[in-house]
């Protein structure tokens, strides 16, 4: 058996796939599946909370009722009776959708990939958060856009950044991604005036809003701010089942207006024909016996705890030059830390020498800033490890701080 | 609440997005879920024959065994004891390969997307067997290449109609995309001598084979032919659980060469992060316990005798002029009516007055040729079924005929 040269298939590429490489910071987090590290870097929800025999139940009833159907292909829209209660869920909030409103996908991943496919021809203009989701940066960077960064402060979004690139601008671009609740990676929840803003602007250059809310119904403080959904129904609303439920299930769901929704259906069919009818059932029976208010409810509790635990460590161990975001739910805290230092290095030293992972900020830009911030998730270690965790980290940090500064006083010596 | 103008909306869609409708096709076959209509349209595999309480069982164990990590993200390439049953798997098939030489995806249909968007730029001549598995077209035609087609026989691809292209084209094309077995439409099976010919000339002018095998172990006749990967590690090979057990689970699977396999996990990443690992390991767990192998042995033995109905039936009542092709295995029957006939026009009527469905094989061509053919499937209805189905079929068939006799007569009168 004899192989083509690997050249050889270089050369057969998609211009897309030249530019996606393996990072260093891929190949530095490749080890946070270690027992002994302590990881702030992965996004996993909590499942231990997730009652094993529950799902097996919701799968008895499932296969009991509709086995058949469950392990038969099914349409690309979604099952009907998964789609009943992601309609139900939508009112949590405030958002009125019909069945015939929403495409379910594989986690709200797929939706993104999807919503690329449908809308970005290469050199199209889109907006996006600085920092923003890293899955999203991917699913959209395939289909090769210009991606336009605007900046977030502690009131989500800065939408008068946005307005005067708007202003100056001659190409419009196609849409603006946002994650307006406990925004990924930054942590911040975009303020109601700010939606407002962003809505009407939007409306002004005939824009589309993409509205990524994985994290709304996890919210431990403060109160509940309207869905941009709500404001406009252009909005295009992506919601998933793996943060109040289990990601394993890999099951998302967008909301948009009908033509939109069709062309997303055409697109999910060609990408893998249908979501899968046993998971599909499998949600919609835990979903049914209403177990899952019990859980968001606990799982609010847990994370709520957790994020305290960041919040205090932060406080006491972290240096006075580091800022850090408060966030009201959700799973992440941003770390910005002084100019001087890179993230990425330190990274390296975290892992080898404290045995603790994060997430290095430059990976959530378009444009490579972020050297200096850091996002920590909250979610998954228990309090006392993030208590210890943070700990290690801030002798990394104050180590490379004091070493900058004793660099800088021999250079002024 | 507003809505952006229905035209604003198309402006801000991607090319590749202009290019997607609903056919005629797809409107017509809507109806085939109605109880009363005998379809032969859908590609749906027997699940009847699948016990619903095994499955059951599979998921307790699994969830009992890894609970936790069945409800968590899992890697983007596959979850490790699924990736173990693939490889036995794929010894059936003669192929060695590792674990690591393989990709989960969400059904075949995930795979083929996967390589559009890891090998079509706009523009890129990729080969297509004529007629042609209709998802491949969907899949691969998002990413715009210029489709050339090459026509089958009885043996398979005409691989010298292929040579002669290959030689006089002066751009070549990036890949080849076959069914080797009881293809989908067709139900033709490439001979072994075509099989080695392919191989060497894809040697040659240095172009991908990209094999898809979703029928391969259900053979109910004949000797077994060597796959294409066995003959060169460098083809792609694709993979599926749908046929074997369940397509209700989304599961299949990506075989290819490392650096290749590398850039298709990237695009697993952006597309929807990893395929469930819910769903892996229920069929980890399914796979484990052998039930299998009696589970094919049963359907090779179900689809033969619906096979040998649909022949039956189409000899005994379609008339001469017809000819239909003899699968060794798999799904379908490919019917050639005479030339005048237009079985976009036959389903109608079929559907409205005979209340049987198929899909017209228009579907299947890029070209839009193939206007007197049509794919049969027998799969899923029963043998009684398939016999009346064919019988009412042949009605509106020759009730055509004759129309087309009466007319032409009269024209000549």
């Amino acid at each position: 058996m004899t192989e083509l040269k690997f050249d050889k298939w270089q050369a057969l590429y998609a211009k897309r796939t030249l530019l996606m490489k393996s990072s260093e910071i891929r190949d530095l987090l490749s080890v946070t599946a270690r027992p002994d590290i302590i990881s702030f870097a992965g996004g996993q929800p909590s499942t231990k909370s997730l009652k094993i025999h529950k799902v097996i139940q919701a799968t008895q009833r499932a296969m009991h009722r509709e086995g058949e159907a469950a392990l038969q292909y099914g349409p690309s829209e979604g099952h009907e009776g998964l789609k009943e209660c992601i309609a139900e869920l939508m009112k949590e909030e405030g958002i009125e959708a019909e069945t015939h409103d929403i495409l379910v996908t594989g986690g709200a991943q797929q939706g993104l990939d999807l919503i690329g496919k449908v809308f970005i021809d290469p050199g199209d203009k889109i907006v996006m958060e600085a920092p923003s989701y890293v899955g999203a940066l991917q699913a959209f960077s395939a289909y090769q856009p210009e991606i336009i960064s605007v900046p977030l402060d502690d009131n989500g979004l800065k939408v008068s950044h946005l307005e005067k690139i708007l202003e100056q601008r001659k190409e419009k671009p196609k849409f603006i991604y946002t994650v307006p609740n406990f925004q990924n990676p930054a942590g911040v929840t975009m303020s109601l005036q700010r939606r407002q803003k962003l809505i009407a602007l939007a409306k002004k250059h005939q824009l589309m809003v993409i509205e990524d809310n994985p994290y709304g119904l996890l919210r431990f403080e403060g109160e509940k701010i309207r869905a941009l959904r709500t404001m406009d129904a252009s909005v295009i609303y992506l919601g998933t089942f793996s943060k109040i439920f289990s990601p394993g299930l890999r099951l998302g769901w967008v909301v948009a207006p009908k033509p939109i929704l069709e062309k997303l259906v055409f697109a999910k069919q060609a990408a893998d024909l249908c979501s899968s009818s046993f998971t599909q059932r499998v949600v919609e029976e835990y979903f049914n016996s209403n177990q899952w208010r019990k859980h968001v409810e606990n799982l609010n509790k847990i994370y709520g705890e957790r994020r305290d635990a960041m919040l205090k460590a932060l406080e006491e161990f972290f240096p006075k030059e580091a800022k850090w975001t408060h966030p009201q739910g959700g799973f992440f805290i941003w770390v910005t830390l002084p100019k001087y230092l890179n993230t990425t290095e330190l990274l390296a030293e975290s892992i080898r020498e404290e045995k603790v992972a994060y997430v290095p900020g430059r990976a959530f830009f378009a444009d490579g800033t972020g050297q200096n911030s850091m996002r920590l998730a909250f979610g998954y270690p228990d309090t006392e490890t993030i208590f210890e965790g943070i700990k290690r980290l801030s002798k990394v940090v104050k180590r490379q701080m004091s070493l900058y500064e004793s660099l800088t006083k021999k250079l002024h010596l």
